[in-house]
């Protein structure tokens, strides 16, 4: 192929020998600017290794900018020689990032249609049975019957102040002071990050971000071109040993994390590596965002950063869309007064403004100690569909990378299986997996997937299972 | 003042001698990188010259990159000589005008807040007496009473599928067909515009847009670090020759413009003017983007760009924020087939989705006949509004750009007076203005405001322009 050959007995990895023989044929000018690489399955029937090996292989040549990937078609040379090691100019790698932002975007597109038909063990949320719906429209009724709840007019521009003050006594449990002026409301904490993203990142800069992390963080980055550096994550938190390294390295402008049931793994922070977290932060003066998603399924005291840092570098995120509805499309943001301000300003400037009347009604669920009793009743049931998840992934040879002890994440592996065959052959049995290189920052290649426990006792699933 | 001298004999105007003599200053090093200008008020004191020419001259200066505008703090002098007819860098002109988005946050941020005792006559939405909460909050509640409203689950990519049936109804009534799969729903018009952006524009790239137009707009777009071109408009639309000139000069991505009730001059586009701006843009391949939120606002029939393109090269943005509620947040786009998938992935990765029972709400209210009657019954409020404040401003001497057959803006001047000094006179009187610079691309000084009729029936106006 192209007369790239593979050296099973030489020390040099596979995947390393591949990037090698592509990069000296750029530079032999074998391989010219526009060419199609060969496909993933023709490469690798042709150097007799496995498809696996071939995506490691391109996602590396990406990565380095020799080769760029276009949604659908495949994989190009790029610019011409030299290859491997050249740095592209800054337009055409914010052009790659931002193009790469949707090579994601299929598998979202399908976890989020309206398919009951389907089981989506790899959705990031909790079944739609499992929420509260009654309660909701309960209370929405007594709602809709008061007068004077501004169903027709803007919202003030931090959000429903009510809110912001139910937000500070949780934020005070949690360990950390933030006064409602501290905090933004947003459509989801979707938009908390992506307001973030805007205002302290530019095209070209660089964000560390969890590797595995949330995919769809990644995607809303590589679209503002913003080059992705991630950060190994142990079952305690991020690497930092790793993070050290990789600040030696990098000038990152913002550090995005999760620190409490993590997304994918479900690790915790250790109190330790949350500690030396913030002192490498410190000294690098690197701002952090702490993404608290799942943190309310945590079933005891979780460390967090905002805890330790009290909201001076650290930013905080989180949301109701995991809990309460993701339909009311409710989040939320507190950090320093004055990212407060620029946060709410950007907020004005691309969405106006959120919805109040949602905030009214997650305000009053909140007060009225409903909340917390969804919450409780939500952990209990998850505990036991994760120990029977557990069993069942534990049965079909899967290994998690740490037991969960909370939420609803699973991320496990069977070495021997290729994770991107194993979901396309659920996909055939109405099987919607998330293999891990979704997870990762550049889409590498992992033995990992991301499992959901509130799907795993869907009979289909033992089945098909018990059939691989 | 820096030995800046006026000659109010030459032929220059007074605000160019201003440029003039800054840049000079600045290429002497007298004035250096980093240093303050004077104050605005001051400036003027020195020169015998009005604050609106200093207002002028400071803002060109902006523009032409030999100064910079801190946010609350002034004019600052850049990045050292050579000074006017320099071309700054690329990041830094980026830089700036990121920076510049921030300039009328202020301004939107007082208007959003709430407080019932201003008169917001310098509002963009109707008062919220005006919409029909009681109505709303009885649909409400009628759709809180029915199960499996989906108000937990996230909801499909592109939006509620039978609003987006209604849409295409509306639209065939426009002139144009868009099946369903060409419609995206968003959280209100201006994340509707935010995608389109952020889709179709890099930092760096020019966007042409209406001047005056929508200043929410033109924030969002510089903090894209997306350089805005005005197009002058005139009351039949786009000033064509103007449109013909600058397209030969620049080369925008797109061209962002309303044409029915235009925000803020009122005016409707003409067919004739409609032909020419879509051969202009046929011949210079440029995409547009015809935001229609106050469209439903005209009574008769009304030209669109989208009716006579077919949505080949125009992307077509509306809203009910203006009509509905504001607090929903339902705005829609619709566009040529590949240009919508790309949309929807950019809906997803910024905000997951949008909230489908705020969309089945508006649908419901559109199914029933409800929007009809409620447009009817406030386009025949506004008509009156419209008569009796034309006829106030008449009495204080303001003439109107255009004589608006429909709609809520009267863009009106007169001419002695500064708009920016009577929005500060106003504010003292408890009434928030909207002086015309904020609707200009640069900001750069007019006499014109724009005036909301619906709030200009207030009494404390009258009494207020009576003493001007």
């Amino acid at each position: 192929m192209f007369g790239i050959a593979i050296d099973p007995e030489s020390p040099r990895s596979l995947a390393d020998q591949i990037v090698g023989g592509v990069c000296q044929r750029i530079d032999d000018r074998v391989l010219r600017h526009g060419m199609r690489l060969p496909p993933i399955r023709g490469m690798a029937g042709a150097l007799g290794v496995s498809r696996f090996t071939v995506v490691e292989a391109y996602d590396r040549l990406v990565a380095s900018g020799a080769v760029v990937s276009r949604r659908g078609s495949g994989f190009y040379v790029q610019a011409g020689a030299p290859s491997g090691e050249r740095k592209a100019a800054a337009p055409e790698i914010v052009e790659r990032t931002i193009e790469r932002a949707f090579d994601n975007a299929d598998v979202m597109r399908e976890a989020l249609a309206d398919d009951p038909s389907t089981v989506k063990v790899g959705a990031g949320w909790l079944p739609a049975g499992w929420l509260d719906e009654g309660g909701l429209r309960r209370r929405l009724r007594v709602l809709a019957g008061r007068e004077g709840q501004r169903l027709v007019c803007y919202g003030e521009a931090q959000g429903y102040r009510p809110l912001r003050e139910q937000l500070r006594v949780r934020f005070d449990q949690f360990g950390f002071h933030a006064p409602p002026e501290q905090i933004v409301l947003t459509h989801g904490a979707t938009q908390a990050l992506d307001i973030v993203a805007r205002t302290l990142l530019r095209p070209g800069d660089c964000a560390f971000v969890d590797d595995p992390g949330y995919w769809n963080l990644f995607a809303s980055l590589r679209l503002l071109g913003v080059q992705l550096v991630g950060v190994p994550r142990t079952p305690e938190g991020p690497d930092v040993a790793a993070l050290e390294a990789l600040l030696e390295e990098h000038k990152p402008r913002v550090f995005i994390t999760h620190s409490v049931l993590h997304n994918p793994t479900s690790g915790n922070l250790s109190a330790t590596v949350a500690h030396r977290v913030l002192q490498l932060a410190a000294r690098h003066d690197l701002p952090i965002v702490e993404d608290d998603t799942y943190g309310d399924y945590h079933p005891g005291h979780a460390h967090r950063l905002a805890a330790l840092d009290g909201l001076d570098r650290v930013i905080y995120v989180g949301s109701f869309s995991k809990t309460l509805s993701a339909n009311l499309r409710v989040g939320f943001l507190a950090a320093r007064p004055e990212l407060v301000r620029t946060f709410t300003d950007v907020k004005l400037f691309t969405s106006v403004g959120s919805s109040e009347f949602a905030e009214r009604l997650i305000h009053d669920l909140l007060i009225e100690g409903h909340y917390r009793k969804t919450i409780e009743r939500l952990r209990g049931r998850l505990a036991q569909a994760m120990d029977d998840g557990l069993e069942l992934l534990d049965r079909a040879g899967f290994r998690p990378f740490a037991e969960p002890n909370g939420g609803m994440f699973v991320w496990a592996a069977r070495p021997d299986l290729d994770p991107v065959e194993l979901a396309r052959d659920a996909a055939g049995h109405g099987i919607v997996l998330a293999p891990g290189n979704l997870f990762r920052p550049q889409l590498q290649a992992t033995s990992y997937l991301r499992f959901n426990a509130a799907y795993l006792g869907d009979p289909r699933i033992d089945r098909f299972l018990k059939a691989i």
